[in-house]
């Protein structure tokens, strides 16, 4: 039985008349081949991926599984092609979920001029110039309750620099709403009660980026561009103590080029950039709390 | 008694009417400063640079001494205010130069409309894009007969990334005007005789790069655009088999910006872009030679 993705938090989400990804019971995620050359070119790079004997397995599992692609009743109710991917929330009952575009320039050389300044400008006026990556959309979950903390995609969109470092301490929070920085005085902040199980220790987001970092300061195949990091995590795994299971992933692959034996320095840069707001969470509320990162409320 | 410098590779030079930076004796560079910003901009850089306590002595090294400004006559024969700073060549018989603009961007985001425009044309036109650095200038000591190797501005302007890497090798090696890569047959290649000595080992080149990379993954004071790497060593040492006195030194601050405790990443893309040109260079050397690094003659 195929519906709409339950979880989905940027991209082009399927509704009445509108192509947009579907899932099944299975744990797969249709995904549907875009009309122009994007489309052709995600498959390209799954299936040049998915052979690729070069690729380390440590490295494989934080991109999706690929299953080929297939003919079948779109969203808009009529026959169109699709790849076939992991559904990556599939396991999860109430995943919080964060995607986060990589690199300060989202356009490859080869892309055409006025692709290039549609790209350009989006680039200059979000952070992916001044921080070499931009939030494309987010959602942590609260309670039962409240469900879901889930910031409009015009907010996420006009976030500045400082906007992002919040979003990214919100994204570990019990209590995600909270609007000012932990520390600024008149009101409770975002408490970051998650942030050692879901970025620290050896399974969270920080030793993953580190890995993927190690990978990408030698990795000449290809160059990602536009490119997103995927952070998934299970909050009451997370508020229990034990693993949050926090993951991350890599999605949207239309604009990926032949690395050319050069590195993917525009990737690697955003991601490190990435890795030092995330490390400076961590000790930001170590330094506050003397602890393990657990805050005392 | 100043002097127009002797091993300039890349920048405006001092001739007849033309402004341009001038030596004395007793090791200290006097770089004019530029009428626009560029001049005051690279003064406060270097103010703010020696007065931050936070950096640290192994990576201020990295870095000319400067030793305040002047106004002096310049090589216009007027007077003009002058940055002075430390000679990096000052103590070199015959010098190899090698000077490399870092970072895929060459202009900061609060620049003008036109100085994008301009900057972003050449990014796209260089290799700066592409590979996430530029050549911008090299001379290879052959010997005391034939002097230097020093390919005209307009061919290292033009160069691609073939051309890069064959520039990388060059200019560790013996014969630098020898046009074919190694290994690929009709005729001898650049040897990379000196690739040992310069590039590899704990004083080498990679081993400094690699020191600055830690640096650049952490610090969020600066952001250096349109900076350069210069790369010194003298060959008769290296030669030898002593070590070369192998040297990375930054220059070139009119374009630094405050970091806004953001890494630099569009410096760090590059940096370990050219790590990786580099370590490839010594890896394939040791590939055919199965030695240290010195090619079988």
């Amino acid at each position: 039985m195929l519906k709409v993705p339950d979880h989905q938090v940027a991209g082009h989400e399927a509704g009445l008349g509108k192509l947009g990804p579907l899932i099944d019971d299975s744990g797969r995620f249709y995904k549907p081949l875009q009309g122009d050359n994007r489309g052709s070119e995600e498959v390209a790079f799954y299936e040049s991926f998915s052979s690729n004997s070069h690729i380390p397995e440590h490295i494989r599992k934080f991109f999706p599984m690929y299953y080929g692609t297939k003919i079948m009743k779109a969203s808009t109710g009529v026959d169109h092609p699709h790849m076939v991917l992991q559904d990556l929330t599939s396991a999860r009952v109430n995943p919080s979920v964060m995607d986060i575009k990589i690199g300060s320039r989202t356009w490859a050389p080869d892309a055409s001029e006025a692709y290039i300044a549609k790209c350009l400008k989006k680039d200059r006026e979000s952070t992916s110039i001044p921080l070499g990556f931009r939030l494309s959309g987010l959602q942590v979950y609260i309670d039962d309750e409240s469900r879901f903390y889930k910031p409009d995609r015009n907010y996420i969109r006009k976030t500045g620099p400082d906007d992002v470092r919040l979003l990214l301490r919100k994204f570990v929070s019990s209590n995600p709403s909270a609007d000012m920085e932990m520390g600024t005085g008149s009101g409770p902040g975002p408490d970051c009660s998650l942030a050692s199980s879901v970025y620290d220790g050896p399974n969270g987001i920080l030793a993953q980026l580190l890995e993927l970092k190690a990978w990408f300061e030698d990795q000449t195949f290809y160059h990602f561009y536009a490119c997103s990091f995927l952070f998934v995590y299970e909050k009451r795994l997370g508020l229990k103590g034990a693993l949050s299971n926090a993951e991350v992933k890599l999605i949207d692959f239309a604009h990926v080029t032949d690395g050319n034996g050069v590195i993917d320095h525009n990737f690697l840069g955003g991601l490190c950039s990435l890795t030092k707001f995330i490390s400076d969470i961590l000790t930001e509320i170590k330094d506050c709390t003397g602890t393990n990162g657990q805050v005392e409320l």
